[in-house]
Order: structure tokens, then C-alpha cells, then sequence
């Protein structure tokens, strides 16, 4: 059985980028599932598409190689990278945007891709996706072992990811991320704003912690644990981000002091 | 052999929702081809969802199951549904986006989704495509019995759709969709609007009934039956919707009385 | 072992004709993986169609078959088709779209899709993908001869592209896509601008052609060999058909005289 293959590339939709890359794929590994994860990462978004890998990360099955194609830097000296953690593989360019799904992990290994019999030949200098990402990918998928395709590497780039902070009633932290529905994804871990807290998201206006969207009024604004575990900020049936001038890197505050007062 | 899973949801595609949801089922059925109908249903759009889901099912192969993820009340009261109807399977939630579809069949067997075998342990409030409704959809891939999911539900929610209505000179319908290419598909029954008909726009726009886009000049509006079978308005390589206003709800007119007038 | 079916459509995300289309095929042909190109073909862009399919076949493996569905024509007269060549085979109307692809082999073999046996019932007058291309993909990916399709065709309708014009100081082109990115893609061959030579954009802006994006700082102007072979005009980390107002048919010209002059 071979291993299924996840993608997340800032390609778009438009080009036939993705699918030169699962024909590659397809060669080496015909028996791989391909799971899209994303290929509507910002262009050149390598922070966003590190946020969006994390998030799937718990729920990738064992042996899962996620293909990872963000790569401003391709065809330049920043190195092509293939990782195994906990049982995943993972297949992409060392600027960071593999950094915080293998900061899950205790024990990761890290190999820079050299071996020239697992890529394309002639590489170009401008499609690493296609010519040494997905050769690579492929080649894990039907059990090559990650030794095989270049020499360890240990000071692979990481970024650094904002921590929220405590502050006299609470927590304050930013945003991440604004999702599809307009929900404002942040940096507080759920478990920071338990149920009865609020979240202020401007001066006036706060924002009652709740389990569900739907337990706040059709059109009103509601905070809860998002599927991924951090708070995040909704309007139920509309867009928080549009609402409330969201953008990633606004400032949001968790107030537990309040827990009685009524929110906006 | 493990059934196809077909996913219908508002998720879009830069969020890696639809993926997250493909790499659960794949751990379960690893087997199982996806077969992506729509992730551009407009946000929280269960009229439009349930559209576009009866739209595919006459041409779902046998055992397919449908995983129906348009769900503006998740984690709320309203119950997650699976469903058999003529050898096909539905997972999705009770707000009435699966009814179109299983209003087809005479015979529909549908459960309330209570097993914990069949989820992922402690589900969130957010986001039931992943912890509730994909496991379902994969157990029913690989041969779970639908009564194993949970009891049986018999009101489950059904959406009210307009039907035609006879006028004096003809039918009269409303827009239901504004597909990709701009084609305004209606309520009427294509074998209400006979070749030599024609299709009032507005009061002063009559459309003739057509076999095919190009039976007009480029550039020409033209009214056919659709690849559902239901009457749609069409600009041969152009866009009906935009060149003559037309948006979900809008009233249009079949003529039954002028097959020889000149057409606009 | 059944072969791949790679996709190319106009069709766009939000109706689910792609995913319809997957259905009929995978009820003929189970095992074949699906590897989407694209579905955002301008509607109706044959030509464009014809290009992106072009830039995916050195990749496609072996026995893949391409299914191409931009079809202004449908229900006409133009007629459907089937070929093979180079071991790879190709779906799609008689409307040019194929002809790009084909246009990269000597021995090409065509047949027009008559075979009732190989189509679905009554198809429709408006979605031959479903009704006539894909059963027809589907039938050949599990080793159906072309011949059994229909019989042969000779005359098939071929598009006209630009040939780059050798220039006094160079060579004269023009901008065939503009790809997700802002990369202007050309007609002109990489191999015909050296490193070191520069690329005219307009009447007083030169951009140096280098190896990769990354050769220039963040935010200027580079030209390269893309990774289908021909040169493009990029901006690195930016988007040069915004930045030099470049579009589909946009005069380039490649400049061999000026090697140490500045550039721009």
C-alpha cells in the first residue's frame, strides 16, 4: 500500500501547475491518493501556508507525505528539504514554512534533497515543485528511505510564531488568519477563554465566549474554540473579519473579568 | 472494492477544510476515489447546496456516498443525518440540503449519526464535516450498515422549492441558479418549452427556445434545456445573467403563443 | 492497471459539471486516478485551453488520457474527437484545443466519436463532457482501441500561433498567458535568449534575463526561461503583467546587442 500525498502550494487554480506535479507523482507512485489541502496559499505566503500545513497535520493518516510548495526563493541557494516526524513525511523548500508543523514533533529528521537519482533530470530553475519536490514526494510515498535522498541537515529555518501575552484581566494575542467565512483565526489557545469570558475586538465592543456559532442570535458575533483549537472570532451566518476590520495581525484581548457584564 | 466518496460544501478552497476532511476518510477508506462536486456553494447556502447535489445524482455510480458539509448550524440541536435512496448514500446535516436529492426516490432509509464508534473522539462544536460527518462517510464507503450509525429519523427537514405555474399563454418560473458560464437555470421542466417557444426576459425580451448555445449567432441569447433538463436562459458565448440582469428569484415567462413572432 | 485521466475544462469551481463528469467516468473505469489541470479556462478559451494542455504533456505518463472540455461549439456540428499519440491520449472538440498538444508528434492518430456504445444514452444538445467526452476518456483509460471509438479523421481544425520575427538586434514576440502569479509567459523560445541578453518591456525598460526569480532583489524585474521552455517576463516576489501593464498579445523584444549595458 502506498502512501497517500497531501499538497499546499500558492499555485492557484488557473494553471496547470498542481497537475503537472500529480502527473509527476502519478509515475513514480500511481497507487498514491492525493489529498489538496490548499493551493490558494497568498503568492509567496510561506507564513500563511506554514499555518494552514499545521492545521492538518493531527489528521494526516501514518505515512502521509505532505507535498509542500511555497517557494519565493526557487532556484536560488536556500536548500530543498524532505523531513519525517511522528510518521509523517514532509517535502519542501528550507524557508521555514515546514517550521511549525515539525515543531509538534520531539524528534524530527531533517535530509537536504542532493540524490539526483530521485529527481527530475535537468532541473529548471524555476519549478522545484515539479522537478524535485514531487520526485522526492513520490519516492517517500512508495517507501524510499529518507537517507536515500541527501545528507542530514540540523539548522533547517524556522519562524517564529507571536505567543499571547498575559495582561491584567486576561490574555491579549493577534490574529493569524482570516478563513473563507471571514472568521478571525488568532494565536490564544481555547482552553485561555473559557466560556463566560469575552473577547474584545475594539474598544467598545466585546464578544461573549460560546460553544457554537449558532448559540449567539443569526448576524450576531460570537468567540469560540475553532477546529483547530485556537479561539477565534465569528459572526454567525456572516463574516467577523468584514465586521469588525479584522486583518491578520489585529489585536484581540480575552477579558475574563467580565464574565457577568453584558457584551455589546 | 470500497464505494467513491462525492463532497458537496461551502468550504472553499483556500482554507484546507475539504482536505483535512479527505485525509480522515482516507485513514478510514483507504480505498475510496473523491470525487469533488462543489466547494464554492455560497457560505452557509443549504437552497443552493441542495441544488447542486440533486443536479449530480442521476450520474453517481452505484454505492456512492455523498458527504454534504453545508451546515450553518453546527453544533446547535440540529441532528447529523446519513441516508440510502436507491443505492446511493448521503451524510450531511438536517436543515433540509440533502431533501432535493432524496426527494427523487420513494424509498429513503434515513439515521440520526449517534454511534461514537463512527466519529472521531471528542467532536468539536465547529466543525462536524470533520469529527462527525466524514467518519460516517467513510464507514458507509467500506460496507458499515447504515443502521449501525445510528436510529432511524422520519421528519427529517425538506426546503420547499417553487414549481411553474400555467399562465395564460404558457408557464410561468423563477431563476434558480447562476451557473459558471452565466446560463440561467430555471424551475421549469425543459419539456415545458418546445423547440419554436420562446422565453420572456422581460417585458419586452422574448428568448427563442433553441436545441444547442450555437443554433444562435455568437453573441445571441438563446433559451435550451439544460444538462439537468431543466429550462435555462443562455447568451451564446456570452453571459445571460449579466446582459439581462437576471439573479436567483427572478421571474421569467414561457410563450407558448408566439412560435412564429419575430424573437426580440 | 487502468490509466489516468488528466482534466482540462473551462467549467470553473462552483457547479459541480466537473465533478458530474468524474462520476460517469468513474462508473467506467474505477482504478483511474483523476489529475485535475485545470478548470479555469476562461470560458470558452480555446486558445488558452490549448496552451495550458500543451504545457502539461512532457509530463503526462505514459497511456494518461486528456480529457479537454472547452467547448463553445457544443450540440453544433463541430465534431467530437479522440487521438493518440506518442502513447498518450487526448479527448475533446474539433475546435483546435487539442491541436497545440498534438502538434508536438509526427504520428498522430484521429477518430471522430460515433460509437454509440461508448457515449451515454439520449446525451444531451449542451454537456457533451458528460455525455460523450467522458465515457469516451473512461473507455480508453481501460484499454478500449481508439479505432472502436469511431472512425478516422484527418482534417481535424488546427489553431495558428505566433512564431517569434528575428529583429535587427534580436527577436521580436509576444505575451501568450499570464499565469496566477503576474509571469508573462511568451512565444519565444528560451533557448533564444541567452543569460546576459535583456528583454524589452516597453520603449525605455529593460529587464535582464537571469537563471532564476531570486537573481534579482525582492521587487525587481527579471526574465527567465519558465519551466515550459519559453521566456517569461517576472517580477521577483511581485507581478510583472501589473507592473508593466502586460497582457495576452503584448509586444516583447528580446535584446542580443546591449549584454553589458545597464538595465533599467
Amino acid at each position: 500500500m502506498t502512501a497517500p500525498i497531501a499538497l499546499l502550494t500558492d499555485f492557484g487554480h488557473v494553471d496547470p501547475y498542481v497537475g503537472i506535479m500529480k502527473a509527476v507523482m502519478h509515475g513514480i507512485s500511481p497507487g498514491s491518493t492525493f489529498i489538496d489541502l490548499s493551493h490558494e496559499v497568498p503568492a509567496q505566503g510561506v507564513r500563511v501556508g506554514g499555518l494552514l500545513l499545521d492545521a492538518a497535520v493531527p489528521y494526516l493518516p501514518q505515512g502521509t507525505v505532505s507535498l509542500v510548495v511555497v517557494d519565493p526563493g526557487v532556484g536560488t541557494a536556500r536548500r530543498p528539504l524532505a523531513a519525517e516526524a511522528g510518521g509523517l513525511y514532509f517535502v519542501g523548500p528550507d524557508n521555514g514554512v515546514l517550521s511549525l508543523a515539525l515543531s509538534r514533533f520531539e524528534a524530527v529528521r531533517v535530509v537536504e534533497l542532493t540524490s539526483e537519482a530521485h529527481r527530475l533530470k535537468r532541473p529548471s530553475h524555476t519549478f522545484h515543485g515539479r522537478d524535485l519536490f514531487s520526485p522526492a514526494a513520490a519516492h517517500l510515498a512508495v517507501g524510499v528511505s529518507l537517507s536515500d535522498l541527501g545528507p542530514p541537515v540540523t539548522d533547517w529555518v524556522t519562524i517564529d510564531w507571536p505567543r499571547p501575552e498575559r495582561s491584567a484581566n486576561g490574555w491579549e494575542g493577534e490574529v493569524l488568519h482570516i478563513d473563507h467565512f471571514g472568521n478571525a483565526v488568532t494565536n490564544i489557545d481555547g482552553a485561555l477563554a473559557p466560556l463566560g469570558s469575552s473577547v474584545e475586538v475594539s474598544e467598545n465592543t466585546r464578544v461573549p465566549v460560546c460553544l457554537a456559532y449558532g448559540d449567539v442570535a443569526s448576524g450576531a458575533p460570537v468567540a469560540l474554540v475553532g477546529s483547530t483549537g485556537r479561539l477565534e472570532v465569528s459572526v454567525n451566518g456572516g463574516n467577523a473579519a468584514a465586521a469588525f476590520g479584522l486583518v491578520v495581525g489585529s489585536t484581540l484581548r480575552v477579558r475574563l473579568d467580565d464574565r457577568s457584564e453584558p457584551t455589546r
